[in-house]
């Protein structure tokens, strides 16, 4: 699959709430749920400061991802990041494309690290894909995420250094 | 000290912004610094959901917290919480009742845990509190605050069950 990415404007808007609103109906990874309103999702993507990007493959907007600051003022010199892979797109390298990138914009917007607040413990192919691009398990929180399937399960806080 | 805790209204706005801006000047506890605006922090402090509540003392407004979800939907069982503590305030019991209070609080709105995020490593009086309060350090993040005084220190995520 050739991956092109760009960054999103306010164009994107309605492909990207189509990608997000979708997982969040899954309700196995992401914690917004189905009361997420596209004008609320779209504020948050587009209204907190960093990058937003896109990337394009097969002619469609088939992922996402914004990285910013996880906190204001004396914490902003560490990234987060949150990332979206259509379905029809998944296991074809979208998500080590998008985590790739993202890695390169962080380290060239200055960040000294990147944390993950709340990987869920049973998405097997996102841990797997972030330890491989360096990042460690700092915490497991327990339970912190309520999966549509499997109910309450934990979260991990994964981190890692851009130094 | 007698300290008298009620839920804070919007007119509480100015001595809340008086107590908050004082900290965020301090820079040694919080992220937000002094660029943080008094129109900015008062709308996170009262648009993000849950409860807000200020503590009176000496007939003056000298602590608040306000305890609301940690993550949306899917996380959105899991508190967090932020506390301040006027300068002429501490060392005279008021952080433990806003601690205290807190904690009933959330349990009383059905959390089933709570979380702090950034629990600054060198402010040991909140690290002693939190931990004589049940907290316990789940992760240590590498310099991930800038203290004003001592340059980059770590935190500390501190989480408790409620259960």
């Amino acid at each position: 699959m050739r991956i092109a990415l760009r960054q999103a404007t306010p164009e994107d808007g309605p492909a990207l709430w189509a990608l997000f609103s979708a997982i969040f109906a899954e309700g196995t990874t992401y914690a917004p749920d189905e009361q997420t309103s596209e004008s609320s999702f779209l504020a948050d993507w587009f209204g907190r400061g960093g990058e937003q990007w896109v990337a394009e493959a097969e002619g469609k907007l088939l992922g996402a991802y914004t990285v910013r600051p996880n906190q204001p003022g004396r914490g902003a010199h560490v990234a987060t990041a949150s990332y979206g892979v259509a379905a029809e797109a998944r296991g074809r390298g979208m998500g080590l494309a998008l985590g790739t990138h993202s890695l390169e914009r962080a380290r060239a917007l200055g960040y000294a690290a990147i944390q993950f607040n709340l990987v869920v413990s049973t998405n097997a192919s996102a841990v797997k894909l972030w330890k491989g691009l360096g990042f460690q398990v700092l915490a497991t929180l327990p339970l912190a995420f309520r999966h549509r399937v499997l109910g309450p399960v934990d979260a991990y806080l994964m981190w890692r250094s851009l130094r």
